[in-house]
């Protein structure tokens, strides 16, 4: 793990961007815990949502949110095509309700393998922190967050819950769904009723899928980019309970 | 308001059961309150499901959590045909698995009217005891609570929140549908998604329905009468935050 340039202190949030050597090339991301941290403590990994990235500002709030209300660690990595690994054709702007192009779909489906091994080579190197450690893990990641992440939640028995959603079964090949029966950790989640791109039947199917017995969904209206600070709330408070 | 017998005190909760006279005749109701209450303070309405009473299992442990962590009033009354005021129809098992029967669809809808007469008279009572007051008001009712309980909130522009649910839009006449839409306070709206006698879509629908900008969806595995204790919590938690 190689941190890049000077790290950035503010309000008892340490920021450190870095690079991880993957199977697949570098694995860009970024590190946050609580200033003068010293010895294990609780992790969580945020995959970031589609077109976006690892420092878009849901993430950045959130992450700042656990390092300074609960003192944890918190990583994201670009997936991949985004972020620093922008590829034109993923990171671009989509036309509004035009639906999750199927393009999209099976591009994020085809890199759910790859994201896995990064997040797990990630993780390995993260645990070899002082500051990390091996302390207890969560993961949080809505709409691409859950394409890319319920794979590697399912292939990780380590992880003890995670926040997930955005998200459906569609007809297409879908490797989340597959990866959802196979998640046993408790899940929160989380559902915008008014979603322009995933119809909230489609997010009840993959809810339903999860393998978990220990699982909720919450749903609000409004829009799928339009998750109310209430779950924001509510993902914190669940991360807690389960991690201390 | 008539007090019915002496009353019980239990773990510095007072137990009240009472009687009302209403436009089509007794209302036979329950008041909890703390031990050594005096003055006003936030009362939640309770409407009890189909089958059960003002006294079931699940009434009287949420309206003795409500006393015991908030120091709240609590009120239940029997529905029409049901507890003091059974009639063998509506009362009786049902056989499991036979979704709600039309019959009993149809009764409830035709009683919706004289049941929101019931509460009102109810609650004017309840204001007149100092122990009760003109504090801040919420409703909690889950199955019949809602068919029953919508129709009263939608009338009752003094309720200040509602925890409904366990509850859908059916095709025959349904009057809490209809009060649905009239609805503008904050709700919490709970879901089983294998909810043997609501389907879960006809439940979203409902939600849907609920003319509030301000309302959230809880939902969990398992049947209808499976409400988790979490719920239970979320209700306490979600009543606290808007009655104080």
């Amino acid at each position: 793990m190689d941190f890049i340039g000077a790290p950035d202190i503010s309000h008892g949030v340490v920021e450190r961007r870095f690079d991880v050597a993957g199977d697949s090339g570098v694995v860009p991301g970024i590190l946050w815990t609580p200033e003068d941290a010293a010895g294990a403590r609780p992790l969580v990994l945020v995959g970031h949502g589609g077109t976006g990235h690892k420092r878009m500002p849901y993430v950045l709030s959130f992450a700042r949110r656990l390092v300074r209300h609960r003192g944890y660690a918190v990583a994201a990595i670009d997936g991949p095509g985004h972020g620093d690994r922008a590829q034109a054709e993923l990171s671009g702007d989509r036309p509004p309700s035009a639906g999750i192009p199927r393009e999209f779909l099976s591009s994020i489906a085809d890199a759910a393998d790859s994201m896995t091994a990064d997040w797990t080579t990630t993780l390995k190197e993260l645990r070899a922190l002082d500051e990390v450690g091996t302390g207890p893990l969560g993961y949080w990641g809505l709409s691409m967050g859950t394409m890319l992440g319920a794979p590697f939640v399912a292939a990780t028995p380590e992880v003890r819950c995670a926040v997930l959603g955005l998200m459906g079964t569609f007809e297409d090949s879908n490797p989340w769904t597959t990866a959802a029966a196979r998640i046993s950790c408790p899940v929160l989640f989380l559902v915008q009723i008014d979603d322009e791109l995933v119809p909230p039947a489609k997010a009840l199917a993959l809810f339903r899928t999860i393998g978990s017995t220990d699982k909720r969904l919450h749903a609000h209206p409004g829009p799928h980019a339009a998750v109310p600070l209430e779950e924001v709330e509510a993902s914190e408070a669940f991360l807690a309970h389960h991690l201390g």
